[in-house]
């Protein structure tokens, strides 16, 4: 056996944590059998044209781990952790071969990424630098627990002109991740409600948040268009966590008929619809459908937005729209939590978007995305070698696409991984799978080579 | 009646949102009684020497809050909020003054800060604009659940070189925040532990996240050596939040035979101990005291840092030293949680403990806060009209400092918040006070006028 590894110098990341993380991943996957004789330290030095001591440390690594055993005067082995990852690979969520919990080097999946030069940067660092400068104030104290109130104007502005909502600064509450604003939101309605109806399939990160605040939750299915009213009424919830713009991971819209029954579910329930935003601005063949959180004058919705998707998830800043009956249960229990996002990365955010250089990033990426939307399947038919046929691509930053296989999810699964590509298998039936792509990450360079 | 409003125009605020803060404020301090006719909007303009449109969006402000009423062609008048706000005002907290339900201004005290100044942004910028231009990989990514491993090597070094810490990069989580953190030590220990023992008084923003995540939380009394240890035993629980190296906000530090009765109480109960560290790098009339997490081969603390007070609170970034036994547990359920600071300041962040700048920012915050310590008692008193008193001052950035008085606990705090300085009042015994004064933001300026 050799191995076929290739460092990836431009990543960052130490050689031997790759090196590790790749043999480690061969032993899961059975690549490497159990019991089987791993090549010498000096071997892999020389045919890896690597150090010693990386190699070296990449082992000791998998020894820690247990991932392989040293026979003295014999050599390292390879750990029988067969019937481990078989239980683990059961689940469909393809997430699951990275995240073991004897996995301490994450995966790293390209086309989740946004697309790589889309900021412009150096307006970022000019605007940056001038908080900096003229802020001085500002540098040396704590963030507003509700967030910088510039920013939550301009925020306001945008969800406004944008989305078709109608907010104001003081519903706005800024944060770190909509799993920390979803946090505070258990923290305010807790006392009234119990239960939370999530989309199924749908953000399990959502569900993990609701579970931690003591929150029971019920799968409610969703379809093409949308959440399944029947269950959701049978659901007794008087909460539903909905994507009605671009449900993820299905990628379907919800009918303007089914968002009003929707608010009138929530009106009659005396309820809350939590409405994840997370993608909408993002559309190709019709205007962004307007938020939920605007239509009408309901006053039962909960937005949630982010810059994630339309800048970049290496900037931590989302934000929470209450409705007006919420606002004074949240500034009760306001001062309980600690604002989690920068408060310079917020301010310099503020800028960018009151300069306008938002609408010419949007207009920007618009353009990118809908090439690269164009260029999915003809890149995914050169990783698969059977038919793929598109089911969803309007909207959003991940496409929905069917395929006929005999191959079990892990095989499918794994076949991606190692392009690293992450997918998400949202339906199976015998040997029809569909799948849920992103592709906002994949360089143009790859998908025209 | 006359406003004695001066604006702050440094603060970035709108003017009109500081008048309003104010007149609330006035209101709610009954300075401006029940049913009393307010200054007329053309009167106020004329004397503050402020546009009527400033005047009216304030006034406005406050009848939209029902602060005060409008009476046709009588004016304005105060509505009596008084039974409301007494309520408030029985809690000892200072904060509670402006973080009722009503308040959407948040208070800004001057004192909490760090000193204006102390930070050399121009190499912060530097090195936060070389991460956008060297690392767009970086920028178009998102972060590593646990943090960024070069940030989390970083602080590995700077732990156990400054605090006498015994860690790796693997046992420390990143988050922006420590709530955040302790959210997330929930997620990993709910299932065997449902008890938090905590310091009281102490910091409540700990209690606060326990309590969300379903934990019952046990009061423990602190005394001048820490937290008592016959109330943790007779508490039966088997964690402990303490802050051991400069107990917030009694500023008692934690002897050695004391810390060491506490690591045998975590052993004996196979429970653990999560230390707070969170200014104890700041120490003046001895070296910084090492921190629980290395003392021994303890592997039952959880040790809790922070670049707020050494820093500034502006940057959301604080971290988690997991003991070894709860790193698998914690891979687990690691990729539940995304990252919640900013990519982008972590890796900034990491160049500046790497390139030696925190050491020399060390060096120069203690000099200054060492100053501002000395400062500190003929400051207050030219604030306070009686005799002042030192208790502690050795470390950290807050003081405990004695006052005998009639006054009562909300009439001292109102005194202090005039000059927007946050007391905490930690003990009273008749006319007998000790105040917790944190003053690392008070400006030179003021202190030596």
């Amino acid at each position: 056996m050799i191995y076929t590894f290739i460092p990836d110098k431009t990543s960052g990341r130490p050689i031997y944590i790759q090196l590790y993380e790749y043999i480690r991943d061969e032993i899961k996957l059975q690549h490497i059998k159990s019991g089987e004789k791993l090549p010498s330290i000096r071997e892999t030095a020389s045919t890896l044209r690597i150090s010693k001591t990386t190699i070296e440390n990449a082992y000791f690594q998998l020894l820690t781990e247990g991932y392989i055993e040293s026979q003295p005067k014999k050599g390292y082995f390879a750990i029988d952790v067969k019937d481990y990852f078989s239980d683990q690979l059961m689940s469909i969520s393809t997430k699951s071969i990275h995240s073991d919990s004897s996995s301490h080097v994450e995966a790293r999946y390209i086309n989740e990424d946004t697309h790589l030069g889309s900021i412009d940067l150096r307006i970022w660092k000019k605007l940056y630098n001038r908080i900096l400068s003229e802020s001085e104030d500002a540098v040396y104290s704590s963030g507003s627990y509700q967030g910088e109130y510039q920013l939550r104007n301009e925020i306001s502005g945008f969800v406004n002109a944008t989305r078709g909502g109608h907010t104001n600064p003081e519903q706005i509450v800024i944060g770190a991740g909509i799993q920390y604003l979803i946090g505070i939101l258990s923290g305010i309605i807790k006392h009234d409600i119990r239960t939370a109806a999530v989309e199924s399939p749908g953000y399990e990160k959502a569900r993990y948040i609701f579970e931690d605040y003591g929150f029971k939750t019920i799968d409610i299915p969703v379809k093409g268009d949308g959440i399944n009213m029947t269950a959701l009424e049978a659901s007794g919830a008087s909460l539903v966590y909905v994507s009605p713009s671009h449900q993820f991971p299905t990628g379907s819209l919800m009918p303007i008929a089914k968002r009003l029954e929707l608010l009138s579910w929530a009106e009659k329930k005396s309820g809350y619809i939590l409405e994840d935003d997370y993608d909408s601005l993002i559309r190709f063949e019709s205007r962004p459908v307007p938020c939920l959180q605007g239509l009408g004058k309901s006053d039962r919705v909960i937005y949630l937005g982010s810059f994630s998707k339309i800048l970049t998830p290496a900037l931590r800043i989302s934000y929470m729209i209450l409705p007006e009956r919420l606002i004074n249960p949240y500034l009760i229990i306001s001062t309980r939590y600690t604002q989690s996002s920068s408060k310079l990365e917020q301010l310099t955010l503020s800028s960018f978007i009151k300069e306008g250089h938002i609408d010419k990033h949007l207009r920007k990426i618009k353009r990118i995305y809908s090439k690269k939307r164009d260029l999915l399947i003809p890149f995914l038919q050169k990783i698969w070698p059977g038919p793929i046929t598109l089911i969803s691509a309007d909207s959003g930053l991940h496409s929905v696409v069917a395929i006929e296989s005999e191959w079990t999810p892990e095989e499918i699964t794994r076949l991606f991984d190692r392009h690293r590509i992450l997918i998400n298998i949202i339906r199976r039936s015998g040997t029809h799978y569909e799948l849920s792509i992103a592709y906002s990450g994949l360089p143009f360079a790859l998908m025209n080579s």
